[in-house]
């Protein structure tokens, strides 16, 4: 995603230099209609919507994936927290995170609360042609929606993280906090047109400023909320196996087939033949580094263990579609392929790391998403050529120290007040039956 | 939805409206041949077969909400009842359905066996331009495609509801009574520009048109049916929980996914910048009511029973759809907020209270259908000042009536020829193997 | 799919045919800039990329149909090949068989090669709008990505029938040949313009091309594999039921999805009125078809076993789909259903008569896609005027033959090379433990 400044200016010059379709002088002034003008404001529309309900699917891509990777017992909590923390980003972003987010080039109070006091976010029923210019781009309505969406997918990123050991209102209330305040913060530095934007930094769909910040939230939720009961044990780590794989493999297919939204909306427009062409090139690459993330890991697992690992695979792909997600437009095919590829590679050692440091993530969240974030963010600069490397690590830095510090507040304010943490007695027996009361397969005898 | 004659008008209107793009006069008569106008109908076209994928994908929603809430004995049952009610509900809209809605204005058996004995409701291959002007509106094959998806997804709900007892093939020739007769001749009411649609009758998408006739439909048959054997004991109400809640959650997922698609398509118009930032303003609210559902059923089991209830939580987000499917497009994110909220309320009172009364629902499919669907029609009246209560109200209770009455004698004929319900033994062992003779979960140990 | 030469050739009529937008003389030129053949390029583009996310989408499909019918103790397996399949026909077909399929015309080392060594299949970023009249068709990045998709798709159809005792690497040696070799070869004779296409060839979206190819090499995968331990015994059929029916239907409801974008995309082109109304007609055939297959499959079952068989609805649905790609535009909407329920007869009969030869596919996919392939190839000949029976049963035959040929010689070199058969100690124990040390369903005892 470019920030929305550049994109408007890109946009208004597309536009010129769109061929003004010859209206016969003797009709008159036609009130700034243009034909063309509307075409682009509706495919620009049109990619907004498509776009945002293929990553709105990935709430369930996530919900899945997640599902299948905690044990049986915290299935029934891990799928509350899934719906929830998805429904809550999109009332508190609408309440609040996008109009933070945005209003950045006229910082006010009034710019700020608009979406709470003001008419909201959404144009008027009915809009008629001429707000192709007063809107000039796409409708805002759509810009909403889409945006929304990655907001959604960065507080999901940290359910997986904390998973069968974390209380159910304490991770809401942190949602609360991540999706209305931290993530429209640092998320207007860059596509608000912000300072890191002013800088230079390039980071198409947000593999930093989702990704990484989805990640950040989830170490630092991970390293206060410390290991589940039984993970490390005399230096050793105890592997504990997900419930159920059919269901992760599932949730990362939808996730895979979410991306497509995720960096192929990012382009923003696809009303001219140039950007419908970029948003082609985005398609292919995404899938490619997938598809090298995921070949990474089930080689290097291969190698490493003599057998593969499927985990790791699904993993490899999430790891791939993070890595190409900072610049899924320049890449060619092959460079695409190893940059996910390398994603893959970097999630098949992080794990094992994360663990000798007893940082318990029961997904794997933080290897795909803060690592390969990372790692997509710098490989910008071997694609694109105007990505400087100094302000790409600068960025990096600057979103990780906030989001990290901002994080780490809000976690201890809920660790002193409502306290984070289910009793041991209660993650023995599961969440499901302590906080829930309902497991998610009780006809099922557990093994 | 609004109705085909009205919309045809409006799409002529906006046709109208649209700057006719200077064609040079030397270039001579065109052959009616508009660019303008062929974008419309091409975008037009293409919201009904996104917005109809997107709602045929709600028939895997139902299915999996539908076998996560059954017990696992009746899970290959309610499979195939539900991909065989969906191919059944293609089949009769095709044959009768279709046909039956739309010719009001030229009621005739012709009209009415047009899909039958006619070229069928499918334009020629490779209609020329002219068709733009012919059909004007949007390609019938489109249409037809989409109106097909909601018919099915009346005949979805009804499933879910008389689940665990119901025979197999009774089942089905209901559904063939309701989407070939019962739904359309309701459905033309409003949509096919009927009486209900003159008097002034608002039902965008189908709160009424569509989800209470199911639930209608749904009400009767479980009253005609009787509960489960074991439900209600001495006074009380024994839960049977489901036995598959990631199944019910992905189900969920895959409903709001879908209502994009339902609600967005039922702008049937993208063509224009009014109506494409109408159809983002649709799919904004309808995302952000499911939101409100969700979370006023998080917070209100909560409070309730001291523990949050998913399956509640579920249904929640899809009452909040289907309480701002009668009207997504006027409210403000707020307002469609708050009535998604109190559609999560009346299902969360809704389901204890139907217990009360010892109808027996297997899914939550009347509380969230018919008793959603009516608040939702009758939340139009807040948010769009051409509503009124009183023809709100009249027109739920005509459909209703008729919707209750037909359903009624279609049951009570299946009742007294095929018989509906299954011997207490079969019911007792599971329909899957007094039935199917296939478990769903072979393999599976039962606890 | 009609062939590429085909293809520009209307493409570039239907542009020609357009009302070319009447600028106005005193602009000057204007490079060529024609806003209504940008419109089409877009569209156009917009087909791929929206039919290509459906049919990336398949790919889920095919895993989750495959993991229900599968029993559990090879789940994992069955995941790992279904992920890396895709993976690597992503790669390779990028690598080599895309380049393999289109350049016919201009057959030559450096044409075959451009995907290796040569800038490769995408458009530069940010092409011009001239680019229209360069590429004037749509992007090749859109073409390439929606192409590759029914190269994996054809891979999938092998991973299934093999399912329960093939090694994972020889698989995914084989998957590489396939999706980098055979498959481009063969089609590009009909849809690289090769000489089944001049012949008259006629196989839109790929009955032959595709499924027919996925069935052929499954079938002489399973002849040279050999049964699965227990399947025939004493001259009898022993049933082995698949583990989770949910996940099969599932599975299955993802794949009529993503075939909306299979037969729909294979028009090619949705930038005029008469395109998008073909596409419009596609979408609804194709989901009549489906429908007269399962319904098929579900009365003949209940009358053959006087019980309805789910798994054969499920493959009966498959099986309409399969009839139906080979011409899904010109049939009415009741041949296009009748077409769809001879390939779910075919289906019910096709099953136990392939377990009378003991060749034990897993999942039923020689029925479906190859049994169904060829009736759908034979079908086009009953509504489309331009099919020649004769070239008909030609191409497949000569499909045929270089398939089996080809895939029985990779299947000989892997099975003398690498083995392609687990031991027999580690398939009773299921693959999952013996070749991957995970299971899918690790906390539920198996009964």
């Amino acid at each position: 995603m470019k920030r929305t400044t550049t994109l408007t200016l890109a946009a208004a010059a597309s536009i010129a230099l769109l061929p003004t379709l010859g209206f016969a002088q003797d009709e008159g002034p036609t009130a700034g209609v243009n034909a063309s003008t509307d075409m682009v404001f509706i495919m620009n529309s049109l990619l907004f919507l498509v776009g945002g309900f293929l990553v709105f699917f990935m709430a369930a891509g996530f919900a899945m994936l997640e599902g299948g990777l905690v044990r049986s017992k915290n299935v029934t909590m891990q799928m509350t927290k899934n719906i929830s923390l998805f429904s809550l980003a999109s009332i508190f972003y609408y309440l609040i995170g996008y109009n933070l987010m945005y209003p950045l080039g006229t910082w006010s109070i009034d710019g700020i609360l608009s979406g709470v006091w003001g008419p909201g976010v959404l144009e008027a029923v009915g809009v008629t042609a001429d707000a192709a210019d007063d809107y000039s781009y796409a409708s805002t309505g759509s810009d909403f929606f889409f945006q929304l969406m990655f907001c959604a997918a960065t507080a999901s990123i940290v359910s997986g993280a904390l998973a069968e050991r974390i209380k159910l209102w304490p991770f809401l209330a942190f949602t609360i906090a991540l999706t209305a305040v931290i993530y429209p913060i640092q998320a207007s530095w860059k596509w608000g047109g912000g300072f890191l934007d002013a800088m230079g930094f390039l980071d198409f769909a947000g593999s930093t400023v989702v990704h990484s910040v989805g990640g950040w939230a989830a170490l630092v939720g991970a390293l206060i909320l410390g290991p589940r009961i039984g993970k490390y044990k005399d230096g050793r780590t105890i592997p504990i196996p997900g419930s159920n794989l059919t269901l992760a493999t599932l949730g990362t297919f939808i996730l895979w087939l979410g991306w497509f939204g995720f960096n192929g909306g990012s382009q923003l427009a696809m009303g001219t033949v140039g950007d419908v062409a970029d948003v082609s090139r985005i398609f292919a690459n995404t899938n490619t580094a997938a598809a090298g993330g995921a070949i990474a890991a089930l080689i290097l697992t291969q190698i490493l263990y003599k057998k593969p690992d499927l985990t790791m695979v699904l993993n490899g792909a999430l790891a791939g579609l993070v890595s190409i997600t900072a610049e899924p437009l320049t890449p060619s095919l092959g460079a695409a392929t190893l940059i996910g590829a390398v994603g893959g590679v970097i999630v098949v050692f992080a794990v094992p790391f994360l663990d000798k440091l007893k940082i318990d993530d029961v997904v794997g969240a933080i290897p795909v998403h803060l690592f390969c974030g990372i790692w997509g963010t710098i490989a910008v600069v071997f694609t694109n050529g105007d990505a400087s490397l100094a302000t790409q690590l600068y960025s990096i830095i600057v979103v990780g120290l906030f989001t990290a510090i901002a994080s780490g507040i809000v976690w201890f304010i809920l660790k002193a007040t409502m306290g984070i943490r289910v009793s041991e007695e209660d993650e023995i027996n599961g969440l499901d039956m302590s906080e829930m009361g309902m497991e998610a397969y009780p006809e099922f005898s557990k093994g």
